[in-house]
Order: C-alpha cells, then sequence, then structure tokens
C-alpha cells in the first residue's frame, strides 16, 4: 500500500537491518561490553570542549531560535566561507554558503538542484552508498566506476563514464571507507579531464566534493582544496565528524563563485534546502559552528586507535592499506568474500560491514572511532577469525 | 545548466522572492521600525523560560551529540507518543513517533514512504502552498478542493476529487492562513468517507494531518483529535510555533498502530527520514523538547494581539472570519484582488501575503506574531489603504 520504490528499498536493505539487529541480540545475550562493534561510523570521542563551553553560551542567548533566511544566517555564512577559503585555496564569501542539515542535506538540496529525470552521477569505489539513495531521490541514478587498486579514483575510468546524461560525479576524500586522501595531482586531472569533457558534450558536469573527513587526517597529511582546481564545482560537508556532533545535523555546501550558471545554481540550493523540508539548518548549531571554524576533535586519539587496530591485524596477516585519514580502516576479505568473513568476525562477536556495502564485495570495513577497549579486546577474536579464514 | 524543473520554479517563485526583496528595501530606506511586516510566520514571541531552562540543562551534558536510531532516541519517542496519546485520543507507543526535521520533514518522509509516480494528494484551500512542493518532490501533484465559505474544508468536494490515482489527503487545523479548527464532527465525517472510498476504490487514501497550530488555540477551543476518527491517519507536526523554535526543526510524525499497512508505513518513513538526508531529528532538540510536552509560549500574548488587529480592522470595514487558531488573519480584499490590496498596504510600508499563495486569489493574510506596536503603528496604513479601495 506505501510506495512500491520503498517497499523494494526496505526489502533489498533488509541485509543491513538483520546485521544491525543480529548485533544489538548479541548485546542482549552477552551485554554490550561483550560485543565488540565496530559496525558504524558513530565517533565514540566526545566534541572538544571548546564545542560545550560555545554551545551553552549561544545556547543562553533566548532571541535566536526563529527562522532566519533559509541559506542561514549571514554572519555564520561569512564565517564558514572565510575559513572554507582557506582550505579551497579560493576566495569565498559568505553568499556563497548555503548552511544544511549534515552533508546529507547538502548533497540532496544540491542534487535535486542539479537532476534532470534520467541523469546519472558518476562515484568511484569504494564509496558511500547512501549516494546511490540520494540520486534516486531526485530522479536520478547513481553510476559506480572502480577506483584503483590504491583507492585512488581513476580519472580515466570517470571520463569513460561521462554521457550527455551526466550531471556531476561525486568525489568523496578523504574516502569512507578507504580512508584514501586523493592526492592533489588526481585533483588537477580531475578538474582538467570535467573541462574538456563539459565541453565536448556540450554540458557541464558538475563536481561534487563530499568532505565531512577533511579534517581527520594523519601523519601531515593535507586534503588538497578541490575549489581550486575546478570552477563548476560544490562543496558538501558537515560538522559531525570533526566535532563529534553527527546527531546534530550541521553543514553546508559552498559553491564555487566562479562555477557557470553560477545565479541560478547558489539559488536553486537555497530553494532546494526550503522545499525539501529542511527549511534552513539548526538555528542554535549553526550559531555555535560559526565559532568553531579550524577546531576539531583531538586526531592523535584517532591514529593511535587506528596504529593500535593496524599493528595488530597487520601481525595477523589480514592486509589493508594504512588509511591516511578518516576513522575506517578497508581490509581485504581473505578469498574475496566479503560476507564469509563478517559472518567469521561475528561468530567472535565482532561486528564489521561487508564491503559490498560500498562497491567493493572483496572487502570489509571496520569503522575504529571505538573506545581503545573494544580494539583490544576484540584482537583475539581478529585472530580466531584468521585462523579460521585460513590465513594463519 | 541546472535542473529545468528547478529553474521553472525559481522564475514562478520570483514573485515572492519580488515581495520579500521589495520589503527589504523598504525597511533599508526607511529603517526597520518604520516598516510593518506581517508577511511571515515567524513568532516574534520568545520561548517559554522553561525552554530555556532545559535546554540548558541538556547542552550541558556533552555525551549525548551522536548518532542515535533514525527514528530517534527511544525515551524521547516514548515522551512524545504519551503527550500525543492524549490529544489524539488513541493509545500510541514510542515505536508508533518518527523525530522529524520539523513538519516540513515529517510531510516530505511520509509523502516519499506513500507516493507512487503519477499519485495525487488532495488539500482544501486555502492551505499553506508549500505542499505543492512536498507532493512534487516525491514524484506526486497536490490536487487543490476548494473548501467552504467558512474556511471548513468540504468533504463532498474532498471526496469528489479521489481517483485510484490518490495516496492521500493532507489536512492542515489549525488552519495556515485562516486560523480555522475544523470542528470535530467534519473529521468524523472525513475519516468515515475515506474509508468509504478507499473500500471502493480499492486503495488505502491516507489522511496526513499537519497540525504544528495545534496548541496555538483561543477561547477555550481544543482541537479535535484526528487518529481516534480514521485508522489510516498520521500526524505531523512540529514543536516550531507553540515552543516559538521554528529555526531549530524539531517535530515528529506519528503513524496509526491500526493503520492497515502499519509496519511498512512506519518503516518508510524512518527509512526514508535516512535517505531524504535528515538521517535523523536534530539530538539536542530531541532531547530538549521531550521533556516540555504540553508547554507552550503564553496564548494570551497571542489572542490580544488577534483581538487588537482584528478589533482595528473591523471598525474599518476589512471583511474577515475571526480565527479560532494560528496567528493568521485572512482578510478579503476589497473587489476580490489580492494583488491590488497588498501593492496599496505596500505603498503605506505594510508587507502582507496574497492570498493567491494559499489558493485563495480573494483574501490576502496577515500574520500577526509581531510586536503590539508593529500592529497599532500599522493601523493608520491599514485606514489609508481602505480609503484608496474605497471602502470608506
Amino acid at each position: 500500500m506505501i510506495s512500491k520504490r520503498i517497499n523494494e528499498m526496505m526489502e533489498t536493505s533488509s541485509f543491513i537491518r538483520k546485521m544491525f539487529e543480529t548485533g544489538s541480540e548479541l548485546k542482549a545475550k552477552y551485554g554490550a561490553e561483550n560485543v565488540f562493534d565496530f559496525s558504524l561510523g558513530n565517533p565514540h570521542a566526545l566534541p572538544p570542549e571548546n564545542f560545550n563551553s560555545v554551545l551553552l553560551k549561544k545556547a543562553a542567548d533566548k532571541t535566536r531560535h526563529a527562522y532566519m533566511p533559509n541559506a542561514g544566517y549571514p554572519d555564520v555564512r561569512q564565517k564558514v566561507a572565510e575559513f572554507a577559503s582557506t582550505e579551497q585555496q579560493k576566495v569565498l564569501s559568505g553568499d556563497n554558503v548555503v548552511m544544511t542539515s549534515g552533508a546529507g542535506g547538502a548533497l540532496n538540496a544540491v542534487l535535486k538542484t542539479l537532476l534532470n529525470p534520467g541523469d546519472t552521477v558518476i562515484a568511484s569505489t569504494p564509496c558511500f552508498m547512501e549516494y546511490k539513495f540520494y540520486c534516486d531521490n531526485h530522479g536520478g541514478s547513481l553510476v559506480l566506476v572502480p577506483g584503483k587498486k590504491d583507492f585512488n579514483i581513476d580519472v580515466e575510468n570517470i571520463e569513460g563514464a561521462i554521457t550527455e546524461k551526466t550531471a556531476a560525479v561525486i568525489i568523496n576524500s578523504p574516502n569512507n571507507p578507504s580512508g584514501r586522501v586523493y592526492p592533489e595531482e588526481t585533483i588537477i586531472a580531475l578538474g582538467r579531464m570535467l573541462k574538456k569533457k563539459s565541453s565536448e558534450i556540450g554540458r557541464t558536469v558538475y563536481l561534487i566534493s563530499d568532505e565531512p573527513y577533511r579534517k581527520i587526517v594523519y601523519d601531515g597529511i593535507t586534503v588538497p582544496p578541490v575549489l581550486k582546481h575546478y570552477n563548476n564545482a560544490i562543496i558538501c560537508t558537515s560538522y559531525s565528524k570533526d566535532l563529534s556532533i553527527p546527531g546534530e545535523r550541521i553543514g553546508y555546501a559552498a559553491v564555487n563563485p566562479d562555477a557557470e550558471d553560477y545565479d541560478n545554481l547558489i539559488n536553486g540550493i537555497i530553494l532546494c534546502n526550503r522545499i525539501l523540508g529542511y527549511v534552513n539548518a539548526p538555528a542554535l548549531m549553526q550559531r555555535t559552528i560559526a565559532e568553531l571554524q579550524g577546531v576539531s576533535v583531538d586526531i592523535n586519539l584517532y591514529k593511535k586507535k587506528r596504529d593500535m587496530l593496524a599493528g595488530g591485524l597487520k601481525e595477523m596477516g589480514y592486509e589493508f592499506r594504512i588509511p591516511e585519514g578518516t576513522f575506517y580502516l578497508l581490509v581485504k576479505a581473505p578469498g574475496g568474500d566479503d560476507m564469509k568473513m563478517v559472518d567469521l568476525l561475528l561468530q567472535e562477536k565482532i561486528l564489521t560491514v561487508p564491503g559490498r556495502g560500498f562497491g567493493v564485495p572483496e572487502y570489509f570495513r571496520i569503522a575504529f572511532c571505538v573506545d581503545e577497549n573494544v580494539i583490544s579486546g576484540a584482537m583475539d577474536g581478529f585472530r580466531r577469525a584468521a585462523e579460521k579464514a585460513g590465513m594463519l
């Protein structure tokens, strides 16, 4: 009786729900402390101390919970633009920024603005598969192309997938689930290719850079700018990961002021932010993040967890590439069978996510944004699973 | 280069933007204090005192900004359900409730769950015209039928518009823009008719009750329950108006547990809340409103404004029906020309909204959620406009 499409989606997504339910059952049966849950990118770290002090200060101001312009408070947009200008090496003004309900809200407003019925959006695997829903929401579809073995995007593969139906390419660096940071020369090559192809097909192919993990990087790496290297580019991001506040739904979209159809693009995103029912990004969180530009949780804590997990798993023979950012480790499933490995780990009360959820069924994902005790506690289980998988 | 549909929407909605821009220009030119802005339903009232104390208490807890289940915190859903059970005279549990990003978020998640391509949704004029976008977002379209002269819905008109393509009927009581509260016998008759028609056409026609103004009512009136009178009904609402926090985007959808396709319906709404990019309703606001069930701003302040405005306008010969709820007054435009009247008022630096924005071009809307000084200050202008319109 409900929408056929939603009904189908619920059936196909029931596998993930089953995983989640199995996890809940395990926790109920053995106690949450005896289940090692690496399944969700839900940061264990508390928000940084100054988030709390700014939040309390802003919450004490009783006068600012009303509607503001759909794009957000002008002063907040200005502060966001100033910091983003540094990150993107492109001068942005507040007018170029639309405050949104997280990166998910930004992506939906942007895709609705861009997509005509039947249009495609290209993404490179491994990638965050919610993109599929986000494109489908607005009459488009996601086309997946394989990335390189080192998880970098393959610009030639993307180029090969571009047709007259292509409205946009989405990239996500640092990447969920691989932790890969795409090098600056790759972004430059991508920008050049998109410019060339846009002119060839007579249609602007936009670049959407989904980058909520920009600040979660290790070993002195910085994430290269995107707006600097392509005019028809839009940033979609959030404060969920750097401030550890994913439940609060605060983020933004920033449009390159040199984009060709700039006025329609920015006004379309503002309109879509409204008509999708978001109306505006949550008021108190807008005012809070405005004063926390550049602030993030202590990255060293994540680095310590990464090194602990990677060190332990490497010794057991698990194969992976050390992530340069994010809090995910994408590990090769022995024999290339993600479901089998996830199941072996489940027998050890270890919850992970099969790679097919990211377009790479030969891998599984471990989210290490957990307490260190979860990592140390799971090590024996990882070893036993490796043995059962015939790795040892 | 952007979506054709969004481009068209921007062109057709440019009139409202022009109104808004004219208002901004007037304020810049004559000073905001000399412009009488009755255009927006943006409450002037501050949130109630206990909103602030609860918010500060919840904000001091540093541990609760992470993801929670997409439907919201279980304890919050339970508290919302308990209060809604009283309002709806139907026993609800937390499982029947999905926390959303305001009523706009609830409506979008519900419509996406229900609509197949080409489906229709029926609403009665006058009504909130964003419904048109919300239906269009998910492949459906809004069908408008005229309400009665006293702004009550006309159940026969709605019945006449139902076809096999009809997925739902939306009602909004207390009504924006008329302030009408639909009587209980009307809701009962609507429920009966929908049951009969659903069985006739072999398809469940859902009833969506959009009721963010339920607590903003005057003269001892209470808003009748909806879930009590129709099983296939869903409530969409928010705390925006009763707590004066529309910028914070917090509301919920509540599904009648006796709905025919209940499991798919509730799980579909939860899925759509996620895949539309909302993910979940803002965490801190969920925790805050949980402790403010049944709390609202001082309704007497709105009543005073209503009576001040209505008293003054009546004396000048303006015709209207005294609103039983909301903070809107829907006034007959002299000669039936809303644009002309809105323009005459604009010459007096009074901003109102033409009725065509609500499907009733012979009226204009005055939002009286403003400071009393705005009302008293505008009286001379209303009188001069009445004179120019030939009313006096």
